[in-house]
């Protein structure tokens, strides 16, 4: 599988609130499960999640765009909601809006990586938060492709929202 | 649920190539069958899927966008495959691009609906695939919500390829 990779030999302390949100995902969103999705690698600047093929692959034997599409908003949204947690704060996240790019088929296992996108930061984010209750920001994700290039590519808006 | 309804108590022969292709579906797409999808109304002009709640929920009780998204995505390839399977033609479909907008939760069994966007039209479609062996169109999704305003909408650009 191209991409993103975590060897699991050594203990990371960073890995460990991501491990815990994509067992959150796995327990709470039944989509996640039938995707079988995993953490790949995480840190302040990127989280990546990965699945295997199999329960992921369309009519035509590579991947279906749902699952392209879906592993992609959850690896968006588990960056923001990480980000979230390290500062104590409780939220709701939702995606607002978003565009996907199919550039080409994935024929094997894939990962999924989230980013802020370019112009985005979060300490402006957080500033927001802390003045209104809610604040958005842009994520960028990407698909590798077998060669490297993207195979697909997700732009997207989550919103944060203060628990009441 | 909101949403296109067929009541299932008449033999339409329009929607029997639609059961089949959903069939197709649910048999070929391993998260469709996750989905449980359903064939909710066809006619030449749109398709309407639809699937329980419960295995696309979220955490937060309400529609996983992933689902959402998969959901619409599958809805606006199924109308492009129907309609060149109505005309005869074998091709791959696939999406080539999206832009999906959550606009509001959604707390119910829900459903997507399928057109051809605005502008554009069948009969340039087939005549671009009959001259090139290829052609794209863009279709319009929409999930309509509890009160039958739009709860999610997705715009994509399908192509099809003639077999070689």
């Amino acid at each position: 599988m191209a991409g993103c990779e975590d060897d699991g030999s050594t203990v990371n302390p960073n890995t460990d609130p991501a491990h815990e949100l994509v067992r959150f995902m796995y327990d709470r969103i039944p989509l996640a499960r039938a995707m079988a999705l995993e953490l790949a690698a995480y840190d302040e600047h990127h989280l990546c999640l990965r699945v295997p093929l199999a329960p992921n692959v369309n009519d035509k034997g590579c991947a279906f765009g749902g699952s392209l599409a879906s592993l992609m908003t959850l690896a968006g949204w588990g960056l923001v909601e990480l980000a979230l947690r390290a500062r104590g704060e409780v939220c709701d996240v939702y995606v607002g809006e978003s565009t996907v790019r199919y550039l080409q088929p994935v024929w094997a296992d894939f990962s999924a990586e989230a980013r802020l996108a370019e112009g985005a930061d979060w300490a402006r984010f957080f500033t927001t938060l802390a003045a209104r209750g809610k604040a958005r920001t842009e994520v960028s994700c990407c698909v590798p492709g077998a060669d490297g290039k993207p195979a697909a590519t997700l732009s997207a808006r989550f919103v944060a929202k203060r628990h009441d």
